[in-house]
């Protein structure tokens, strides 16, 4: 046998290819030890191919082999494809099984801390980070690693025929605090100055239109120390994308195309474009949050001039106190038990509120949790506002306007997911735009960028910059999928003056913009032409596609949610002569 | 005019478009004021267009306006197409000229500190550092990005297509010193422990195919604190290549094609396949080093068999112990002058050669610097050695192996550059194969890996593992273009019995192995499928493919020589409370 050469992999053969002489290699997934014959499952990322050990049919040395294998050997092995008198239809390969002659030990292996083919076994994830090589050989991790590479490929084919340049910027950067912490990296030849790794390549993008590159693209690493959640990870990649000239009427256009490219080719899922667009003010309005999920209805309802006639005290109060009252209707809710509706008003609950209230329509009448605070004519009134049919049912909170919208966001989510009306297999892509520039900081007391600092205001709002910052739009945008954020972006300020002026009023002092961001006011001057881009998320895309709950699923090698290694024990202490050479020592 | 719009890119109008009414965005490359017309080169990266405003075909406004631009104002035009009188045969666009109706002036310019336009002047590569993005709009090191741009893409789409998966490793592992420096990250979760940032992605991708995923891609990202030099950074890219099962005689032909549709589809470069393989002993005979520039010929030849007749006393004790003499025929190289000759004795001179020897033949006999210690039959023989012809000279060495060896490759490049016996347009790759798996690290006193130390010996050698270590051969292979090594990889230790003795051998302590190599060596014991792999530097291939000199002009944005970036002024101070966070502290 040529040494360690295949003809097929395990998932090739079919019975088209009976009598073929093949060579096979692969990982013993299931040894059947028949006594007069041997069956081996041989795996490969491929797919699994059944071979048969007769010692009718092959030496007794390679019998003898083929008795002491065990699983997760690395073999190879030579044979005759034949047709399988009982085709196993669970597997491609099904059909066919190879008659073996020969038979080469590649690796022997020692039995494994997790189970392989075992499907059933339910293994703690520590483990599986811990020996993640393993855990990939189950299947699904390396699937999605599968898609990842394709959705990449996607991505830089699409973005590179349409001029787009791919750039990487570097990973040593100077820390300018703000927003996520930076890693920060010590620095050898310079004693007591640190490299800061990028949170993201912004102002070098913003460096390569002013340079005039005109269109660049990057799939980029980019690192925040952030405290970890299920979804994050300190490394993550973004799609990152910046074009000179045009506005949004040119991107937008190539981003619903580049994601439908990518859902197609990775996935042979169709999306339509163009996709929805919605102001932040209306989407807030009509889904109480700023990444809806569209692929429902229950669209929110403000009914506050309705409920002034609602004779229920706490709802009097909330209208007093400039609150609302907001609901929405789930067609078909009337069969909602008494037991739903309690489990979603402890729900509720947990956003703050006392109660919530529910309205059914039935072919006998209405009946609801304010029943005696409500006229007939005033339920009719609340009724027509949400569109009501026989058979549906709306909820109803009342407070001030933020709780009232994040918690009814969270109720729609929830009642969607429960009554089935999520269907996994649509995706549903919206832009939400005009994002306020601003957002006010309750625990330092200043303004802060709602986006970042570069992003640029919407000229129309520029009279109300110094006078009423907070109801300055910006020219923002994300685009929003599934109720997830998977791209955020903006016009770009390209005049350095007014930004100048936007750091003056996010409170920055002339001598900590000029440490800062120096450089970058400075480039601003000598010539930059209008720019705008775009970054998504590209793990969050990719756990899309393969329908992951979880951002590890997609990701090779991750972190667990303490930001470590468990397979390399990373991070880990130094000799303290590695420390004494970065000019640092660490501090007890 | 609709906003920052334009209908064509400053390289794209020809002939054919006259009449056509069209829009332009760029820099104000130049502008010519004759008193009664107005020119504007129009500049983007795609080109230059001549733009005249000419008062009687533009508003009075509009022809203030252009009068008052100055150099790298970024502008819209709006305006015809039109035939110029007398064609520009030094621009694409030459034939034709836009009469400006409309302007619209997208940003002003202050004065920029370093000349675009004007190409003759010599800026200091500091200031060029320190402005990069306007450095860039001169346009050589944008067309370098985007030649960088297209080997990307054709290198992904070529292993793409050839089953490779792009998979991205980790950028926080741990720290196994060895070889060059780590860069470090203090974590700030886990005090006192720090991640390592790769200096390649070796384990990573071995681990993946324990994993199983077969073929393996990465354009990676690799970091190293070394003492830089003219083609170092701290920060490089490197094509990471592994794939499982298989042999040389598979992965070659994947790196041929790979570089050669890369040259092809960059360039439009024919690079000739299968690429000449040559032993590393062979090369170190033939050439003096393991990576020959073979775009010429000059071969060494060693006389040290006729030498011994040579009655010149140096001679006499080189030979006596155990030097050898060396040398190479130079073709046409009589016509060197003394003054030339000495030259490159001066040069031999540097690497410890009290003399360089030369002969020369011509129509009238030898001339030579050893003329009289040298019978006829003696100086034929060496001419019969070196092949030479009338007219050609021949230079020797004679000293250690390793000097000689050392001197005679630089020597010959220096002579073939010298004499215009490089053609820059030729690519001459070169397999060089064999290496030893170990050597000896003198200052140390210790067998260290000659490549890295999961590169498997050549099995034929295996019975002299522990004898005579220096003299096993690994399964090891470079790539050489034109001289310079572009690749390097091996088959790798797929037995974690054999790794744990290489360990050995090169002196780790279990302890020692275990702490860093631990998990690793664990992970060959579950079924490691034989597997091989390379990676080449893929910064150095787009040195070689744009012909740049300096790593700095392929990378957008560099470090200088002390690993600073003098744009942003990186690595920098930062706060004590940054600091703090990370539970370090500076060491004065």
């Amino acid at each position: 046998m040529s040494l360690f050469k295949r003809t097929h992999t395990c998932g090739d053969l079919r019975l088209q290819d009976a009598n073929k002489k093949v060579l096979l290699v692969g990982w013993v997934h299931r040894v059947r030890n028949l006594g007069s014959l041997v069956f081996v499952d041989l795996r490969d990322r491929f797919g699994i191919t059944q071979v048969l050990f007769d010692p009718k049919q092959c030496s007794e040395q390679v019998y003898t082999t083929a008795k002491n294998l065990r699983a997760e050997f690395v073999i190879q092995v030579e044979g005759v494809c034949s047709k399988k008198l009982t085709a196993n239809p669970n597997l491609s390969t099904g059909e066919i099984e190879i008659i073996a002659s020969a038979i080469n030990v590649l690796s022997e292996a020692d039995v494994p801390p997790l189970p392989i083919a075992d499907d059933t076994m339910e293994v703690n994830e520590e483990l599986r980070l811990q020996y993640r090589y393993l855990d990939m050989r189950k299947g699904p991790i390396l699937n999605n690693l599968v898609v990842r590479h394709k959705a990449m490929q996607s991505t830089r084919n699409f973005l590179s025929n349409d001029g787009f340049i791919e750039v990487a910027t570097p990973n040593f950067g100077k820390s300018t605090p703000e927003g996520a912490r930076d890693y920060l990296v010590p620095s050898r030849v310079h004693p007591g100055h640190f490299y800061a790794l990028p949170q993201s390549p912004q102002m070098f993008k913003q460096l390569l239109m002013i340079a005039g590159l005109d269109r660049y693209f990057q799939i980029a690493a980019c690192f925040r120390d952030e405290d970890l959640r299920a979804d994050r990870q300190p490394e993550f990649h973004q799609i990152d994308v910046e074009m000179s000239f045009g506005t949004t009427e040119e991107l937008f256009p190539i981003i619903e195309k580049l994601v439908s490219r990518v859902f197609k080719e990775t996935m042979n899922v169709e999306i339509s474009a163009p996709f929805v667009r919605m102001t932040y003010a209306d989407c807030m309005d009509i889904y109480g949050c700023d990444k809806p999920d569209i692929r429902y209805g229950m669209k929110l309802k403000n009914i506050s001039h309705i409920a002034e006639k609602i004779t229920f005290p706490p709802i009097q109060d909330v209208l007093k106190a400039s609150g609302i009252v907001k609901g929405f209707c789930i067609e078909k809710g009337a069969d909602l038990s008494r037991k739903a509706l309690d489990e979603l008003n402890a729900f509720a609950g947990q956003f703050g509120f006392k109660g919530l209230a529910w309205i059914k329509k039935t072919a006998e009448g209405y009946t609801s949790s304010l029943a005696k605070y409500m006229a007939p004519e005033v339920m009719d009134a609340v009724s027509t506002a949400f569109k009501m049919e026989i058979g549906d049912c709306a909820l109803i909170l009342a407070g001030n306007k933020k709780p009232v919208n994040q918690a009814l966001d969270h109720l729609r989510r929830k009642v969607a997911k429960e009554r089935g009306l999520v269907d996994p297999k649509k995706f549903a892509c919206l832009w939400v735009t005009d994002f306020p520039l601003f957002a006010w900081n309750e625990e330092d007391g200043r303004l802060e960028s709602e986006h970042h600092p570069f992003t640029s205001p919407n000229f129309e709002d520029m009279h109300l910059i110094e006078s009423d910052p907070l109801s300055v739009r910006s020219s923002s945008y994300d685009l929003v999928i599934n109720g997830y954020e998977c791209a955020s972006g903006s016009q770009r300020i390209h005049d350095s003056r007014l930004q100048e002026k936007i750091f003056s009023i996010l409170g920055l002092s002339a001598q900590s913009c000029k440490e800062r961001f120096g450089f970058f006011v400075e480039a601003l001057r000598y010539g930059t032409p209008p720019h705008l881009g775009i970054a998504l998320g590209f793990d969050r895309l990719v756990m899309l596609l393969c329908g992951a709950e979880n951002i590890r699923d997609v990701i090779a090698f991750p972190k667990n949610a303490k930001a470590r290694d468990l397979m390399q024990e990373a991070p880990s202490p130094v000799p303290q002569d590695q420390l004494d050479m970065l000019h640092i020592r660490v501090r007890h």
